[in-house]
């Protein structure tokens, strides 16, 4: 099932951060950390855990950019 | 001048897709093409264009996961 | 290939206006209409035409409630 | 005083979950429920409760779709 | 009926450009000019024009921060 | 290092309330004050405090419209 989101980068968990709501997830992806904040609802739902192998997704309006 | 948004990824412009108000922008970051839709006025202030070194700023809480 | 958003509606296409850059993509969910502004790249990588059953997926924080 | 947002979507409010800034709200609205993270002061200033008949607003470029 | 989005800031438009599927407004908001792109559909729905008094509505989870 | 989002308010801080995961900052633009949900490792790590001098930033696709 094909996902209209441009952004979909492949890469592992490295942390769980938890909150009462929300949970803070940080995902090595190539040289870069994405930081993704979801509901903690979605991660347990998910059983995201270190480690795991995920995709962290972006729709291209929700991306800006910066010139060096 | 640091901002919130914690993913800012360093990469070159590959492409640029002119619309009215808006266009579409290709960034080579690794492995991976990152895909952003920013207002025209923004790209020609900034005077964007292929090859250009920008970072992909994106706000934590617009980043989702999809397990694999 | 579960996804984090937490909201995925099931519904049918009933139009599809396009733009340069941007598609304006209405489908019809039970008894509401809901309207998606996606790249045009993506409409046409995934073929979307009218009567296409899709999901409409929207990251719960960015839904906002107004009270009656 | 209309909105600019094309997705209102009316239902009731079947649960709220608390968190120190944030709270997490779930509504049905048809067959579906639709989740909401919104501030804690703006559950707090509009009195949200369970029952409330509400709307749920979602920006049209907030909305991806996935071809089924 | 209140919306639950806490920035909700009162302006008088200064220019409307139109595009296919999308419209780049830009509000007079004290002495900033705040920028807003929505569908052409919601700008000819609500009439927008020149000089009309509107409020600028950002969801709170879509404000970053940067040191000065 | 100029970013695409098209707006960038200047303001003080004026509160910030701490959770767990996020916090919620409160800022004065002018007459207004704008309200902003960023990461707590961002805050603390941009060391944000009441009488910081501060932008809001905000992309443009992000902002709705309200007519009065």
């Amino acid at each position: 099932m094909p996902l209209s989101a441009r952004n979909q980068l492949s890469g592992k968990i490295i942390e769980i951060q938890y909150g009462d709501v929300l949970v803070h997830v940080s995902v090595r992806v190539g040289k870069n950390v994405i930081e993704s904040v979801i509901t903690r609802r979605s991660a347990e739902e998910l059983g995201l855990k270190k480690g795991d192998v995920v995709k962290a997704v972006v729709k291209s309006t929700e991306v800006m950019l910066q010139k060096d």
